[in-house]
């Protein structure tokens, strides 16, 4: 382990995370919210903490994939500690434990909340809350990497950690020029739905967070009730577009910008999502009409929101899901484990893995039906390597070892087992809202400490893909290795 | 596929039901319980079609794995059919979807039921749906085999078929041999239970029934607040071993029997499974003493009682689990997927499976960290074999995809989702009673006949090991094809 260099690029990373809460500040400079000066604080002490991290010579400059995972690891949990504090300087968040969630949760892209009222909040923590989102959506690391190539050859390492997934692909050659290039497409999705926002007639502060809290799939909003505050159809239809666009692959967008349009409809991972986003929809649509709940228009309106805030996992709402009938809550709970596609913003499983396991199952039956053939698992024309698969078979037991680890510890709370089961499942796949307690309509004020820091961990957990943080936990990983 | 020898191999098997009918019109007799005549009509009918059956004549003998699964998928299904003939011709049961539904509980050892009062149903037919699990519980078809040896070669592609867990030993060379030993075990281990019952001061007709109930880990009783009637600590202690020691690998007596004494405790699966059960009864016995719901030994007693039950699949109950704080009840809730070991007479996901999938993500863990190193799964000091490995990660993602279809089309119904999820678990796993409305205070009676039959399957599909079922569903396994 070269624990030096990990020090140093936590150091950077600090310094990144310095220059993001710029924005924040101003933001609460201009609005004269008062919290300012916790902004101010804050700042001094990450530009501190970080300068003296930078300083730490490495002895040889070879990273490993266990640095990697390493740096990511503790990276995302420093910069969610520093970026707790404008919630715990101000006052706005009386309880240390409290703001390291919101922000975890806000990094993550989770976008779960312990608060109770929202629209009180100073704008510049509302800013900041939501811009931890943006942060998060494409991976701190990967802004690191657009920002500094300079690490150079371990930054794959890195990003094969970081970036959500079962395998980056490389766009370009030049591993800064691919970051690079998915964070310009990333500014101009996230430019062209704040204007979309602003003339759809929602004012530009609001604009802006919905904005952050849709590209990056985070979902805190400034309103209580969520999206539904503004009972906008076009807003509505803008977000809903939009989230289902930052739940896809972004390399996608990079192959349609240099000419290849069909690459979206081309792709098999997409045709899939779409294919369960349209049949939930339906699916939805139906339900919510025979319970005579809505219209039909409104029924399909309010099924694509929240199919598409679900599984994209974003987790904003226009109407309160958890009073629907348990048909369509059952279609929202378990899209909650697809979530979004490979280089996405969403988290879940995602949606590649469990296309790829519902091939390996055919291939299974297969084998069993002609026992001397030999079947192979195909994606995209190609030919999936057997360590690939394995791969993500295994992921989806860890997927479901993680989650009920973690639905016991959170069950000695003693809350119903909806709210228990799906508190979990909200913050492993990064949503936010689940059901019961934690739905739409309410939120993880009332857990007790130890289920906040159980649910903190699920989200870095999920959003990390498991694991790099359960490497952490292994006693070889720590152990000297020769090269 | 060879249609001629599945049909003359269905003929067998149900010549082999009526068989097993007998002792119950037997007891009807002797108990003047007025349904003997539904029981005659019953085996009139069967005994014909066995025998129409029986004269088909096959072209060639040989027999495929794919003429094995087909024998067990649609076996299971007619015998259900058949078995469930008393109850509804003696008019206990009005309609023959429940009455089928009644009867596959009780082939597949379930236990699930949709009597709202069992009480008062006659001795005949509450013996012959204990009986059931009795016959469920080794697999029918292994009773097949143990008397029939003649079908010969192929008949190790049917135990294939049916046996659970990953791979079915063979204790000795011979098949039918290897049948006839594990029977006779299951014999003897029946007929201990019986006289420990009896001498604990159960009546021999509830000692029969509860018998039948455990050695098949059905959990059918003739009381109905199931053996919490009782109040009788010794027949509770009786019950909970023996659940236990259904619950473990049949095969492993076997060796003890020949003097390997130390098999159970060197067995690598029953240490697992052990360590599990005592872990999950010390954590529910802390949570129920310190919810002050029991004194220390009743909450000893009854976690006890409740996880033996639920882990091996049984689904008998002392108390209203239900209303167990949620920690507890949570842990009931996944040992329901966990279930009993591999060659057993209990259902789930099997113990030999979680053990190896959780072996298999540590190797990756470890792949990881050294990637140049080679790991491999090692269960009982041996390698496990790459493809054995792969088949058991796609059998959990198998079970899962059952588990959330069979979920979708039950929640239709329109009940809450704590009674969704584990009506669908409970039938999965062939354990009886979930939690809420399918509790074990409840029963399955309000559930529509979609929803009947749906979990009439899943019941099928769980106890078969869901790929008999779902290769019933391929296009291609009905295919001629070229030997």
């Amino acid at each position: 382990m070269n624990f030096r260099i990990i020090l140093r690029s936590l150091g950077v990373l600090l310094i990144c995370e310095a220059i993001a809460m710029l924005p924040s500040m101003v933001v609460s400079g201009v609005y004269h919210d008062g919290v300012m000066a916790a902004f101010a604080y804050t700042l001094l002490i990450i530009i501190l903490s970080g300068i003296l991290l930078i300083n730490v010579k490495p002895e040889r400059r070879s990273i490993y994939a266990r640095d990697g995972f390493a740096i990511v690891g503790f990276g995302w949990i420093l910069i969610s500690f520093f970026g707790a504090l404008p919630f715990y300087l101000s006052g706005a968040i009386p309880s240390i434990i409290d703001s390291f969630f919101e922000a975890i949760s806000g990094f993550t892209t989770t976008g779960a909340s312990i608060l109770n009222e929202i629209e009180s909040l100073p704008e510049g923590l509302l800013f900041w809350r939501s811009f931890t989102h943006w942060i998060g959506g494409m991976g701190v690391l990967v802004l690191t990497l657009a920002i500094l190539p300079s690490i150079g050859e371990g930054a794959f390492q890195i990003m094969k950690a970081e970036s959500p997934g079962p395998s980056p692909g490389k766009l370009v050659p030049k591993l800064g020029k691919t970051a690079q290039i998915l964070y310009g497409i990333y500014l101009a999705i996230t430019f062209v739905q704040i204007v979309l926002l602003v003339a759809a007639g929602m004012p530009l502060f609001d604009s802006c967070i919905h904005t952050f809290g849709t590209v990056g799939t985070g979902g805190f909003s400034s309103k209580n009730i969520s999206v539904g505050a503004y009972n906008n159809i076009y807003a509505e239809v803008i977000i809903t577009i939009f989230m289902l666009i930052s739940g896809a692959n972004f390399s996608l967008y990079y192959q349609m910008m240099k000419g290849n349009v069909k690459a979206l409809l081309k792709d098999e991972e997409f045709r899939f999502y779409i294919t369960v986003v349209f049949t939930s929809i339906l699916f939805i649509t139906v339900n919510l009409y025979k319970y005579s709940l809505y219209s039909l228009g409104e029924a399909l309106r309010h099924s694509s929101f929240q199919v598409a805030s679900i599984i994209t996992t974003t987790g904003y709402s226009t109407v309160d899901f958890d009073k629907w009938p348990v048909f369509s809550k059952m279609i929202l709970f378990f899209l909650m484990f697809i979530g979004g596609c490979a280089g996405s913003t969403g988290g879940g499983i995602k949606n590649i893995r469990i296309l790829l396991l519902i091939k390996a199952v055919k291939a299974e039956l297969m084998q069993i039906i002609h026992p001397r053939a030999i079947y192979h698992v195909r994606f995209g024309g190609k030919t999936v390597d057997g360590k690939v698969l394995s791969g993500i078979k295994s992921f989806f037991f860890a997927y479901f070892f993680i989650f009920v680890t973690a639905v016991f510890l959170v069950s000695i709370d003693g809350f119903d087992m909806i709210t228990t089961l799906s508190s979990v499942a909200a913050t492993l796949s990064n949503i936010g809202p689940g059901f019961a307690m934690v739905g739409p309509m309410g939120n993880f004020s009332q857990m007790s400490v130890l289920s906040k820091l159980v649910l903190s961990l699920t989200m870095l957990i999920g959003r990390l893909e498991i694991y790099p943080m359960l490497l952490l936990t292994v006693p070889s990983f720590w152990r000297k290795v020769n090269i």
